[in-house]
């Protein structure tokens, strides 16, 4: 042993609050890496207490010891110098991590729920009581990305943060493109191997990746940027269709995470979006997460890794343990959160993009151009237009023979668009079912 | 403002050694972006002095004040609390930093040389003398990864990491791909660009990349490994011929930067090798760096930007600056780099991968016989073989048909290889041209 950090040995107090997946993954990287660990701190750790609901559950792990596990949480977070906070949801997550704080403990979450929407009041709390507050395991697993954002590129200007920071999303949108499934079945698929929850509203309805922009924005823009302050679109509302239309044009559907910083404001929003196959997004598959950054100086950068999963998880967990473990070691604190800019949300009209809209049609003599007129009324010109796919869907209510019609725009603003959109579903031969999608370059 | 940092107002001195590409862009973020940074740093920031040979150089940029031009480096580095040492090379860039740290001052380096070969020497007096050591900058450009491998990973144990980090041969290696250059051309080609060095040699030769290679091991494995431990190939004697038969076989050649754990012990290697064509890898362009890092509980990740040039080296730079100045700022200090576990460094003959070994032969009868043979009474067994390509290259010495054989064995030892190849070329019919690369999966 070279270290020669303080040579105290009281044993850093590390409490776990969660013994699923991540929480188990978590302490057994700390028990079977103890020294290790220890050698890289300075100074002994120590695993004080599991707490859990469901004692039974977690003392089937043989790397906990049974005698810590408990179920006074509360407690818990008063006997330790580090709290991993693993349980998840707002509460009682917040109540018990303010409780940790309180105390006088450093916390570590992975609760990207929490950190979206208390945010500022659980930074404000540790900054009060001269604790830190680690979450890098909160947005993409186990990439590096909130370390990045808060410390490597704070000499820089973040322009745009672009992700795929949700693995089951992906993994469905990647089923359906190569297996040609729809949306049902492979959301099904998912959820029989696991890669899908039974209620699977947070994550197909993008609010699981809307928490993660809302957290990558307030970093890079040093704005406070809530869960609330991020538009969310899922992908729910993709099919077959819609994948085989991407295809034929050599794109491929992605549920994006986007974070941008224009003269009208900032933004985070989360949409599905075509971009091309050849961007390296696209080749981003499975559970796997990755994060383009743009910056001024440093142009572009991308992260890549495993985005969620026990072991992923609990590495980043086990690294912010270790650098608050140092941090107390060397009785110093890390980086507070500056949120001193606040620039305002950029207003939606100054959201824009290319759009591919597909409608579904009855062929009747003069639609497309009826179609093409309201676009032109509302000064949105068309860059491209298909009406040679057959749907695979039925629309109930509608017997004959339908058609998709999908056209792509130039770049207009998206208020515009939804109109035209909803302008067009009322005409007699148009089905209500319209697909918006966002055409990346 | 919302931040609520240490009230005091006295500056942050920041103090620069260096006014070249980096220096400048480095001050130009500086002094541009000043009161963001201070925003973020939650202190004043000062740029009190500009140290170069070159004053009247120094003076062409505006956005440095003159008044602050000297060339009393020594003196200047007294006189900051952070010290910015962007001189390069080991002497006298050694000497200053040594004086910052000894002066009480934290120094932010982009120097790969001088932190693979005295990094040690450097860690211990900034221990010793309380302060810090940034060095983001030393290893691919604006590439957050030294952060990742002393922060983010500091809880998971890393096996293996792979990078292309050298964009100057990268560009050379992908001009030779794209536009069937030979070595000479290509690289006149990259020098009148800009890309490459009147004195290439400290990159094509691979040296850069092996200090890179140095710095990264002794991150991710917690063992002092020096540039004098790094083995060291380059891509001089890659030819047009190598190209030819990798793109024949959809490979395409990269430097590599290999650092390796294995029973055996640790690695740290710089070599070209032959990689799939579909690897991530492959489709690093141009002066783009890559790192992938594959570790126990994270699994696979993958880094990416630009790996040199002003402004993305300076965005790692002031990024350094500014975490060294919130420490300042909170009184705190931050982590060290502990070299506890002194791994050996795995003997050569543990090294097996399989090989690509081009061979230019007279096509007489029996030759290809009496060099298979010559594999296999070593032990190693041929994967492959191609003795199609004619070479584009004319050996001195030699007239009448020449011919390239190409043969790629499986798995063996490089020491055994290399005994191997020295045995062929003593053939008559062999020319002393011969190319060894590595293949990998």
């Amino acid at each position: 042993m070279t270290n020669t950090n303080t040579p105290t040995n009281t044993p850093i107090r590390v409490a776990l609050l969660g013994a699923g997946t991540v929480g188990s993954a978590t302490a057994r990287l700390i028990v079977e890496q103890q020294e290790e660990l220890e050698a890289r701190i300075g100074r002994p750790l120590q695993l004080v207490g599991v707490a859990t609901l469901n004692p039974d559950s977690a003392k089937k792990y043989p790397w906990i010891d049974p005698s810590i596990i408990t179920t006074d949480t509360a407690a818990l977070c008063k006997r330790a110098d580090i709290v991993i906070e693993l349980i998840g949801g707002l509460e009682p997550a917040r109540t018990f991590v303010l409780t940790a704080i309180e105390s006088g403990a450093s916390v570590v979450t992975a609760n990207k729920a929490l950190i979206a929407k208390h945010g500022p009041e659980i930074f404000a709390a540790a900054k009060q009581h001269g604790v830190d507050i680690y979450f890098e395991a909160a947005v993409g697993g186990a990439i590096p990305i909130i370390r990045p954002l808060r410390e490597s590129l704070a000499g820089d200007r973040i322009d745009n943060i672009m992700g795929i920071v949700n693995g089951t999303t992906n993994y469905i949108l990647d089923e359906m493109t190569t297996k040609g499934l729809d949306f049902d079945t492979a959301l099904r698929d998912a959820q029989a191997k696991g890669y899908a929850e039974a209620d699977p509203s947070g994550d197909v309805e993008g609010y699981d990746a809307a928490n993660k922009a809302a957290i990558m924005a307030t970093l890079a823009f040093h704005t406070n940027i809530s869960i609330d302050d991020v538009s969310v679109e899922g992908i729910t509302s993709i099919t077959a269709d819609d994948i085989a239309a991407a295809t034929a044009e050599h794109k491929v559907i992605k549920l994006l995470a986007v974070c941008d910083r224009s003269e009208a404001g900032v933004s985070a929003r989360v949409y599905p979006a075509l971009i091309p196959d050849t961007h390296p997004l696209a080749s981003v598959r499975g559970s796997f997460n990755a994060v383009f950054v743009k910056a001024q100086a440093a142009d572009d950068l991308m992260f890549y890794g495993r985005g969620a999963g026990g072991d992923p998880t609990a590495s980043a967990v086990v690294g912010d343990v270790v650098t608050e473990a140092r941090h107390i070691a060397q009785g110093s604190i890390g980086p507070d959160i500056p949120m001193y800019a606040q620039l305002p949300m950029a207003p939606v009209e100054a959201s824009r993009s290319a759009f591919a809209v597909r409608f579904v049609i009855h062929d009747k003599p003069g639609i497309l151009a009826a179609i093409a007129s309201v676009f032109a009324q509302h000064g949105i010109s068309i860059n491209g237009v298909n009406q040679d796919l057959k749907p695979t869907l039925h629309e109930p209510g509608y017997s004959g023979e339908l058609q998709q019609l999908r056209l792509v725009t130039h770049l207009c603003d998206e208020i515009t668009l939804r109109k035209v959109v909803e302008e067009v579903k009322q005409f007699d031969a148009v089905t209500g079912d319209a697909t918006i999608l966002r055409v990346m370059d």
